[in-house]
């Protein structure tokens, strides 16, 4: 199974065409800075678990815990620097079946991968067609956070002669 | 169907014998600023579309559009204010089947609604269960942007008593 990592990769654009089942990209690292996680909850996800340690005692997680959204939100910016698509920018059609194994917490180092499950060329629109990949985010312990399915838009060659 | 605004709830905990299925939940605003749309995307999703107008008019949008990972992020916002569970911390173990219809633009005005789909109690933990709701995510001009299913972790009024 090829695996690329993000210094292989341009800021060409790649196709459909350009992807096979089994291509898997690694990301590289995002650390999650306790400034970063209560930021971002104060702004989208203000409950006790993310927002201090003394509030978040009394929750089901027992400690402070990043928002599930920002896990998410941190896995986009990982594949985003990882040039997933070259530069085809990373447009979701669909974003499926996200499982929280596991939650992210201040000091964590994220590394994220995406995996092609499927490629499937558009019925209605021949200069494009959908990717399906399966994307597992982790800690530097290895233990899964979040596993997730996407379905994003990607360009087909034949776009580029219309 | 009943529908509940944010200012009948209370922070009194809610539990999984509190809800119905057909219960929905309809929030408050949340105006989206060019600094909020942009700010978003330089720390989490910087691709040409999200990051300013000259390099969005390239790409399949044809102009400058919010992440819709901050879409995903401003719906829990609003849902966490209208204390859609009460006092009870809204814990998600499943999202799924996000599908964005339409993209959320900088000056949008988003609201949300969560309706009851199904309750159920879990098999291995009398204390608690899940709650599948269909969220669903609006601009002003009740066009549909994004659409998806959660599953709730919503502890059980056997809790209490435990």
């Amino acid at each position: 199974m090829p695996v690329t990592t993000t210094n292989e990769r341009t800021a060409t654009p790649r196709y459909l065409e350009d992807f096979k089942v089994g291509d898997v990209t690694q990301t590289g690292e995002f650390t999650m800075t306790r400034d970063m996680v209560l930021s971002f909850a104060e702004q989208y996800d203000p409950q006790p678990m993310h927002l201090d340690e003394a509030s978040a005692r009394d929750t089901l997680f027992g400690r402070l815990v990043g928002s599930g959204w920002q896990t998410l939100a941190v896995t986009m910016r990982l594949l985003v620097d990882a040039r997933l698509l070259g530069g085809t920018p990373i447009v979701g059609a669909e974003f499926k079946d996200m499982r929280f194994h596991a939650p992210m917490c201040p000091g964590d180092t994220l590394r994220a991968s995406a995996e092609v499950i499927a490629i499937r060329p558009s019925k209605s629109r021949p200069d494009r067609g959908f990717m399906d990949m399966k994307v597992t985010t982790k800690n530097s312990a290895g233990t899964t956070l979040v596993t997730q399915s996407w379905s994003l838009v990607v360009p087909s060659r034949s776009a580029v002669s219309l």
